[in-house]
């Protein structure tokens, strides 16, 4: 069964894409136009009630919210591609930890990065720069979190790539790149060495070739 | 073993003790009040750098997030108590699915709401009134998609009891209670059904008896 994808462009559904290329599971893509509204029309709401990215459907089977998909295809295709569940129940659970970490910690000043930084320009919103300066000094805090988790351990959850690593990648691209703050990666030893690591993986690399960011 | 749980009369810990409750675990509460700032001292960030509840020890192993302890939770006591996690690998992505609208969607605004309506007063913290009318604006429409969700299945991520529905009990209690907002519950026939189902459960009326909030 292929995999269908809505979104592909933008930073969330790139996160269930590199899931999916890690775990070796067919897929093919559905354009959304965020900027054209495409996401609030009755036919998408039907699928995504929110009018958020990503939506998948795998057959019949429906579902949303990219840390939900990825969560359920490296369930469902436990014994193929690049294990990112971990071994055990405690391993499992640091994994789970660091994916909300990333959700709640990491993202969310990101995410306000990428809106106010690069969205707004785009759409002629005004960017707000009280938001800027403090998305950008939560970045750093976090960033020191983890620094020193990263110096002790090679990967978030332990000695293993993880789906709480994999999860950093979309937006972690944006810091990174198109927001002009790779320095926030590049001052910190560890982290730097970490996001070398996980954005040269093959299946990242090839997310990047085949589908450009809007911004 | 006796899982210890750190901070339980606040709103995410709660989630955790509610889980602990229906999963028959045994387990102990350590008091951290954060309006002393405990969350903030050196012992306290050796458990959780980021100075957040909750945290568990289960023995020798340290989880923080409460989402992340709810599944380890309900993972490693599979066999034991309410059945939190689904039957499917299908049902299991609908629980997660629905555990990450309740941490995206319904979360922040209820958690702007009580930030500003009930701990700036007491923290002599300004409330800011936009932060509270935005929020309400969106806990509107939130309750409107579980609205039409729940016209169609008893509990979010289908017929049954799930962490979905659990982990909304903590916040849902400040919606319905401390902020006033029971009205937003009582306008939605079967968004109130599903609330005074999930909210009269035996667990979270122990919880509510063994731990009051803070305000």
């Amino acid at each position: 069964m292929v995999v269908k994808v809505y979104g592909p462009t933008y930073g969330s559904p790139k996160r269930v894409l590199v899931c999916l290329i890690e775990k070796e599971i067919e897929f093919e893509t559905v354009h959304v136009d965020l900027f054209k509204g495409e996401n609030k029309e009755p036919e998408f709401l039907k699928l995504q009630p929110f009018g958020s990215l990503p939506v998948i459907q795998d057959g019949d089977y429906t579902l949303y919210e990219s840390r939900a998909i990825i969560r359920y295809l490296a369930e469902k295709y436990k014994d193929q591609g690049t294990d990112l569940l971990g071994k055990t129940i405690e391993e499992k659970g640091l994994v789970e930890q660091w994916l909300e970490v990333e959700a709640h910690n990491f993202h969310p000043p990101l995410y306000n990065l990428v809106i106010n930084v690069l969205f707004a320009p785009l759409t002629g919103a005004p960017s707000d720069q009280k938001v800027i300066e403090e998305s950008d000094k939560k970045i750093e805090k976090v960033l020191d979190v983890y620094e020193e988790r990263l110096s002790k351990s090679k990967y978030l959850a332990g000695d293993f790539f993880s789906l709480a690593d994999l999860s950093h990648l979309p937006f972690g691209h944006y810091l990174v790149n198109q927001t002009g703050r790779g320095n926030l990666v590049r001052d910190r030893k560890h982290v730097s060495a970490w996001w070398d690591d996980i954005s040269n993986r093959p299946a990242w690399q090839k997310v990047l070739q085949l589908y450009k960011y809007p911004v």
